[in-house]
């Protein structure tokens, strides 16, 4: 396709523009109609002769209006419209970052939308709107779940078992090693009088290093996908950043809790050790009952092909929520649950539904991700922030610190029981792609209100910003530097090839029917 | 499949359990955690040493208590959850209906649907809790723009333009007719001593008039879906059903406004013709604009194929949101836009998104045609009913008495300009055909709150329920005792399987090869 400079701009800035008129306007149109949810026309059969709706200025000097011929109400539709021009926006900048191909060579495509998300919060700032943050419940409850979800279902199994006692080290030693360093340290830093943080506490500081420490699964998949990295070194660090969710999720509770009375006794430590087992076994075994439920209700849908697909999404999406209300780890629900349906699903289910499900699962990650990374851009303009140089410098080195000496302590430990055995190369990737993401900065958004949060989240957007784009901007010139290897030219891993071979011969003779490009034969459409 | 009896029944019943289990636990919970959208956890870092979410009953006599090692917090999962539920019991019960072929032979899925709706409707009031209602905003919203987007998107063009005259007449005139007519005739009885409704004012009675007249396009899709009868007949009453919307819109906005204040002049009259013209012409017109936004925008997709599903139904939803904030035709300009844009975008796309969206926009409004079925039976048990012998009976008597005679007249008419004339028997199942359904039940509800709007209610439930089971149930023998032409024994309407040569040689090829049955060589399976 020719590359139309002016056009997509043109395209783009007049959306950006109609999203944040709209933003403007809805507020302004809210507070003249008065009748925020009446729908198409306020109910006004029996009350007196008011006028609640500002047609279009036919308000005659009797009380009696004209009939109104067009009207305005925008409040009715407000929030759907406003989902819809959100996601259409993300959408428009990953078609404009393929279509500009030299500046995606260089900058992760993460970057490029963080950046769309800071100018489009500046622009909203500035016409002193109130832009939407990503706050917690959007993030867990409805961005977080496709990416987990489509990353669960296609998750190479043979590569993640063989490795998985590799991955659960790092996933949960790594991580406690990353929170009690980063925490401990954190809290020395915090005597210091200059920084004048003494205020905060072991326990605060503890919190903190929990929230930081976790390498985020999100941040991990944008980034490595572009790059290619061998299958090993992929499933280690995107493995971790998934297993680490319970470790992330007890070391929260526990410092969240005890923050306020101070203390933590060795009983209480001992109630976190038995916490960290629920919540990891209790996810998976929620996700397991889902998955089993699943694989037995594909058994039925022989009749109803046209449904298949949503069932698995439904029952994936439920998984995920049955973790959260009882505190367990959602991330590791969500991913048994998908583990353990898929082979039977697709055994059941007709080619379309699958063809569906893999198309949908890969937009509805895509789609997410991007908001993300907007809505992160856009969160960090809205702040408020609490810039303490001392603080966020010291989170930064402490951070990239307890990284490389757990990274590196941690594979001399594991070295010995491995056959295959990390290389110095391997080591440095490792560590190298332990990358901060939203989920550190939604734990963080939690927090109560006060100075205190706003420097801990001040820190974590910088932490994460480092993460993104030095790091991410980084790690492909130093993977061809030190000619780590790459992934297969193959088009996605073998696991993938295997299980979708029949489409794929299918794919061949359609395409040669149709006459269509061999984009098209790309089993997993490359975002 | 074998039919398996006790299983699914247990099934069914075991999920309903659940949702109604919930709905009743979520009140109980949200009162004791006090904090309904706290995430995880409340965040008390530095609040007072209070208990604010139960947990397991480890609250030791001191105010300290012991870390929760299992925690229960449904209030923010709630929203999620119970969609989810829904649409879970939604697809539950579409999987038995098929599994159990000799009742959905009987009777028609809506039937089925809405019984369900009225059994869980009814568990959910003895239980005492508020059931989900379905209201405007969630019908207008988000359950109606998926079935007329599949319709239209789908729309058969050449049959539709090729009777584009006789839609119009009886869309416009027909429903005009139905309108002046009941509502004429019910102030009539409404004037009767013994039926004490005379407070009822000729305008209130025109804007039941207007409410009940249209022909419903989600009723009709749903019954003629299965009695499969010839694409003329489909075409003449399921393209009215979608054009009347027009007439609807400006004839209760009309009514509405004016029904306060007691007189409409010979200029809100004409005003109300300019309107017609305004808000029929005005929707298309969006939509072709967003249509050709789509049409546009799929040029430049041959990088991000994952995508390009995303946009066909991002802007076809936003062409109907837009419509509808100018109090225009949603549904023509949805349908403007699913026309326009598909040739465009079909050219474009990959084959692959081309599934894809056929794929999710049958699934889409199979689901919320299921849900409005359902919620119509939940929302009749719900109530506030306010029964009129009088009032119901001779709504009624005067619905179908002026469908019968409207299309008679009209036809009579029309047959002087067709070449291919409309035969007794077409009349017959054209007047037949006119079901009423959940359009009508929500224009209702947006009535103001009074013993007239609960009479209005009752009347237009009771219309419904006759619709869809008297007319649903009897349609198909009647069409066979009739001999009426059904539609070619191919899987869809000829331009269908033109349009869709290629998928279906791949799929013949696909399914060779794979081994599957042949029902998956139905182009568009039947939901």
């Amino acid at each position: 396709m020719a590359v139309l400079g002016p056009g997509p701009a043109r395209f783009w800035s007049g959306f950006t523009m109609v999203l944040l008129m709209l933003t403007g306007s809805s507020r302004t149109r809210d507070v003249l109609t008065g009748h925020n949810d009446t729908w198409r026309e306020p109910s006004t059969a029996t009350q007196e002769d008011h006028d609640p709706d500002p047609h279009n200025g036919t308000n005659s000097a009797n009380h009696r209006k004209a009939f109104p011929v067009l009207a305005f109400n925008y409040g009715h539709v407000r929030k759907p419209f406003e989902i819809s021009l959100w996601i259409l926006l993300a959408l428009l900048m990953k078609l404009g970052f393929h279509i500009i191909p030299r500046v995606s060579n260089i900058v992760p495509e993460s970057c490029l939308l963080i950046f769309v998300g800071l100018l489009v919060g500046g622009v909203i700032k500035a016409m002193k709107e109130k832009a939407p943050v990503l706050d917690s419940k959007l993030f867990f409850l409805y961005l977080l779940p496709p990416i987990i979800l489509d990353a669960g279902y296609f998750l190479p199994i043979r590569a993640f078992t063989e490795n998985m006692g590799t991955i659960l080290v790092f996933a949960v030693v790594g991580t406690l090693w990353n929170a009690f360093f980063i925490g401990g340290m954190m809290f020395a830093v915090c005597q210091i009088e200059a920084a004048q943080v003494s205020h905060v506490d072991l326990l605060s500081c503890l919190l903190f290093g929990s929230i930081i420490s976790a390498v985020d699964p999100v941040a991990v998949l944008a980034v490595f996908e572009e790059i290619h990295i061998n299958e090993l070194l992929h499933i280690l660090v995107f493995g971790e950043s998934l297993l680490n969710d319970a470790v992330t999720v007890v070391l929260y509770h526990l410092f969240e809790e005890f923050s306020h009375t101070g203390t933590v006794t060795a009983g209480d430590a001992f109630l976190g050790v038995v916490s960290f087992f629920v919540v990891s076994l209790g996810g998976i075994l929620v996700g397991i009952i889902y998955g089993v439920l699943g694989a037995f209700t594909s058994r039925f849908t022989s009749h109803s092909r046209v449904i298949e697909p949503l069932f698995v999404f439904l029952y994936s999406y439920m998984a995920y929520l049955s973790a959260e209300v009882f505190h367990l780890s959602g991330i590791m629900s969500l991913i048994a649950c998908g583990v353990i349906m898929r082979p039977y699903v697709e055994a059941n289910i007709s080619h379309k539904s699958y063809t569906t499900i893999k198309y949908f699962l890969k937009m509805w990650s895509s789609v997410s991700e991007t908001l993300i990374f907007i809505f992160l851009g856009v969160s960090t303009v809205e702040g408020p922030h609490n810039w303490n140089w001392i603080f966020v410098i010291f989170t930064l080195i402490l951070c990239l610190l307890s990284r490389v000496l757990g990274v590196v302590g941690l594979t001399f430990i594991i070295n010995k029981f491995r056959i295959v055995k990390l290389t110095k190369k391997d080591q440095f990737i490792v560590a190298y792609g332990g990358l901060r993401g939203a989920i550190a900065f939604s734990l963080g958004f939690l927090l109560t209100d006060n100075e205190m949060k706003h420097m801990f989240l001040t820190a974590i957007i910088t932490v994460i910003f480092f993460t993104v784009f030095v790091q991410g901007m980084t790690i492909r010139p130093l993977v061809e530097l030190l000619a780590v290897k790459r992934k297969k030219e193959s088009k996605g891993s073998i696991n993938e090839e295997i299980h979708t071979q029949e489409s794929k011969t299918s794919v061949d003779i359609m395409d040669i029917i149709t006459g269509k490009t061999t984009e098209e034969q790309t089993v997993v459409p490359p975002h």
